[in-house]
């Protein structure tokens, strides 16, 4: 990277702006993870020194608490979505799609806890947001629908039940994971596509089908 | 606990004791009913005040302000509960009782905003609840199957997905009105039936039907 440290670079000032804002993400991420049961009590001197940043420059990124855990959940649901493309976005059959992701995003309770438990805690909420998994999820139920796979009225009842039956099954294997068998994320992808309008025995097929590789 | 002032009956402690509690739970559940967010904000001074009880009793009853508001949620899904019971319990066919059960939950939303936001806030940690809507939803599943009626491989697993559904669509009704059908309730109840393993045809017929009366 050429960067001219004797006349500054107008660009620097920005990439340090962005490299706080990004530290004080972060540290809300790591925050969020480890308390299960909200935010509500780290104090934002807490999280300027999580994230090594003056107490000063929270103000000239977030006007609240409220607005950077926002943010950190937002940031980590983009991301989740990002991969789950790369990994379910190659298969032909959008009702294999659909089963992939939510088989894949079961899995994450036990390899990414700490995603899982952002996605819990403030989960109804980001159902309906304009990015993260919302968008991808409506986008594969109306092209499901629009090739026959799926019956769906409504897309958007159709993404709150599943939305909401996936935070169910998350915070259930979170809570209880011994109250779950160990194939409960192939038993709601099949719960899912029932819903959507496949026939049982097609359900319990396709839900069971090998999953793509996963990248490392 | 042997008190026998002059002659007042040894039950007037209790049943004092009994109205200062009921009337924190009661100022509890108005403070959740009017604030969507949180209870985050809230004093044990403000919930004592608005219970018209001394601030010293407050300890005498709950240990913390958290201890209070689960109290209220539980109280009010456990009187939810038996009015459902009342209402879609006397319906033969136990897939019609479990759509009509749905659908009048849904109803609330537009009758009850109130504990129908109770019910939203704290939602998931009540999936699995030994009181409530928790264990007549898994009794009905459960009969449903036994009778054939429904296909379930996993009761707990059909328990988190039903009641996270039943919650993605009560929060986007609370949160956006005029995104969702006025037959939302019914198309939720046709979902929540194919998910339990109903035809798509038989699914549609069933969440149709009229409803039990409503007693006032």
């Amino acid at each position: 990277m050429p960067e001219q440290p004797s006349t500054s670079s107008p660009n620097r000032f920005e990439r340090r702006r962005a490299a706080t804002r990004q530290a004080l993400i972060a540290a809300a991420r790591q925050i969020l993870a480890e308390r299960a049961d909200g935010d509500g009590e780290v104090s934002i001197q807490e999280i300027a020194e999580r994230a090594d940043v003056g107490f000063g420059s929270f103000y000239n990124h977030f006007s609240s608490k409220g607005e950077l855990f926002d943010a950190a959940v937002g940031q980590a649901l983009e991301e989740y979505g990002t991969a789950l493309d790369t990994v379910a976005g190659g298969i032909e059959d959008p009702a294999e799609t659909f089963a992939a992701s939510v088989r894949l995003t079961i899995a994450m309770v036990e390899s990414h806890p700490e995603i899982m438990r952002i996605l819990r805690r403030s989960g109804l909420g980001h159902i309906h947001s304009d990015s993260g998994l919302a968008p991808r999820a409506l986008r594969d139920i109306e092209k499901a629908a629009a090739s026959g796979r799926f019956s769906v009225a409504d897309p958007q009842v159709a993404l709150a039940a599943v939305g909401g039956a996936l935070l169910g099954l998350i915070d259930l294997r979170l809570r209880h994971p011994e109250r779950t068998a160990s194939d409960a994320g192939e038993q709601m992808a099949e719960l899912v596509l029932r819903m959507l309008g496949m026939a049982v025995e097609d359900a319990r097929e396709i839900a069971r089908r090998p999953l793509p590789a996963t990248p490392a």
